[in-house]
């Protein structure tokens, strides 16, 4: 069996396997970052009742993200400032969508021996551009070289208050589907960073911490997630781990300008936000002023995800979102 | 300016360059793994006093390394298997030079879509043999398509006690330098897993943590490192983070069966630990009955990093140890 056969979410399934042991793993792999308990004790961990008397109030959050050349993006279609910028945004996207703020950054580059210093230089602009915004420390990482293809993997470290967590497994039927900003942008633009990584940078990552914060810090939402793989895959992953199902609203997603209605469901990396409401947290959510759009609701796990057309018709979903080994 | 013309080292401290601005930040760039605060505080940081008055026990450890094909393997002499088990090995490594233990792990892939899903998991249950061995959770990561090699990249996270925490900027003029196991094997083994890695597992990165939690335990040491560059440059390393110099006796360095001498001083990929311990100290560390040998001692830093033969005469280095870039 290849790889291609059973896709980039067939080969999460195979890994996610392998259960956490750890009493301080609080989230192991499955979210948009990893959860762990910050541990106050002297000692190696022997039982669990000593986390559980931990005194911190925070927890630790870390996520991952790599992109490589020819697959993720194309060097004559991208500056290594914007690559640099992106790498580091695509993963606060990922602490942003647990309701946290990133703190810590290691830098892993793969690079040909042929590169230029300047170019390497470029990348680090880029990356530190964004890190200053976000107080980020860049505090490590690893310099290799690679054959052919620039990589660019970043490891990223957050903090979130343990009352202000939001996890993709815990949404409720009941609840609406909301949304930030709009989709299918990137798709329309044939995932090159030339016409995303303008909106990326002004109402991008930066903005996006700050209405996760906001909607975190108001505990108006049960769940959350972003949309790196597309509306559609977003809502779908919040419905496998919170054993729902959900309609979304066609008529109701906000449409980047240019995209077509596949690329507005399927598109992905908006990294926008995607997050479940119950409904007595509504009229809070919308007090908050941050443009949040309402796109579908969650319902009952045996309804499945379904899409409703404006005319009320129920239609099946075309595809599982954005794969890369498919 | 090609990178083949600076070099790893001189890339290094390109992005070195880029100080910590954090209050939480211990140790940023610059050696094994970086050392951050674990705070208690509900807040984001706002001032230096909140992070100093932390009253955590121990500092979180972070490290990351990667793996490219033919640079730093070749998939005909070794099993995937085998490159799962050292790609987290060689973190451990990392973790252990600090005086800490490993307890969490992001291991990122990138492969071609042509693999077998056999393989992948072959991979997997490489990493957590060795994961299970120092329980630790694989608790996220990334999976990739690469067009043409087989990239495997591990973040790992380690705790340390604060009054255990060894750096490589503290060794001291006068003291001895100290080493674990034989030097030369990987690299007279022509750099290939196949006669590296069974050593590696028996008396390797389990083997070795466990020395250097009895060595930071019982204070005997001012500075660690470990040798996955040589021998030489992790003496280089350590005297230029800690403003020192250095003789090393090359006839003291206890030597891999089938290594030259060259090998042994540059050849690197041991993963042995590298340290250094004041005189009044040695005899506790050798009461500890670790089978380490004595290779050196840290002088003033104007005398350099120099070579001692058998004869008693001074000799200079041959090179800064491995590069990837050149």
């Amino acid at each position: 069996v290849k790889l291609s056969q059973i896709g980039e979410f067939g080969l999460i399934d195979l890994i996610a396997k392998h259960e956490s042991t750890r009493p301080d793993t609080i989230v192991g792999i499955g979210d948009d970052a990893a959860v762990l308990q910050i541990r106050n004790s002297k000692y190696e961990i022997r039982n669990k009742s000593k986390i559980l008397k931990s005194k911190s109030k925070t927890y630790l959050l870390i996520t991952t993200d790599t992109l490589v050349e020819n697959v993720h993006f194309k060097l004559k279609k991208t500056s290594f400032y914007d690559l640099g910028y992106k790498a580091l945004a695509i993963n606060i996207s990922d602490i942003s969508a647990m309701g946290g703020w990133p703190t810590h950054a290691l830098v892993t580059i793969g690079v040909p021996k042929t590169l230029s210093v300047k170019a390497i230089d470029e990348l680090y602009k880029g990356i530190n551009a964004l890190a200053r915004k976000h107080k980020i420390d860049i505090i490590g990482g690893d310099t290799v070289s690679s054959p052919r293809e620039v990589i660019i993997s970043i490891t990223l470290l957050g903090e979130v208050e343990k009352e202000n967590l939001l996890l993709r497994s815990t949404a409720k039927a009941g609840d609406f589907i909301c949304v930030t900003g709009a989709f299918g942008g990137p798709a329309a633009a044939n995932y090159e960073f030339r016409m995303y990584e303008p909106a990326c940078r002004q109402a991008g990552a930066e903005l996006r911490n700050i209405y996760s914060r906001k909607i975190t810090k108001a505990h108006v939402a049960t769940s959350m997630i972003d949309s790196s793989d597309g509306l559609v895959r977003s809502v779908l992953e919040i419905c496998r781990a919170s054993k729902v199902g959900a309609r979304i609203y066609e008529d109701n997603v906000p449409i980047s300008s240019g995209a077509t209605l596949d690329q507005v469901l399927y598109g992905g990396e908006e990294y926008e936000l995607v997050f479940s409401v119950p409904a007595d947290k509504l009229a809070k959510l919308l007090s908050l002023k941050l443009g949040i759009s309402i796109v579908g609701e969650i319902v009952g796990r045996k309804t499945g995800v379904k899409l409703v057309d404006r005319n009320g018709k129920l239609k099946s979903l075309k595809s599982g979102g954005y794969e890369h080994f498919k």
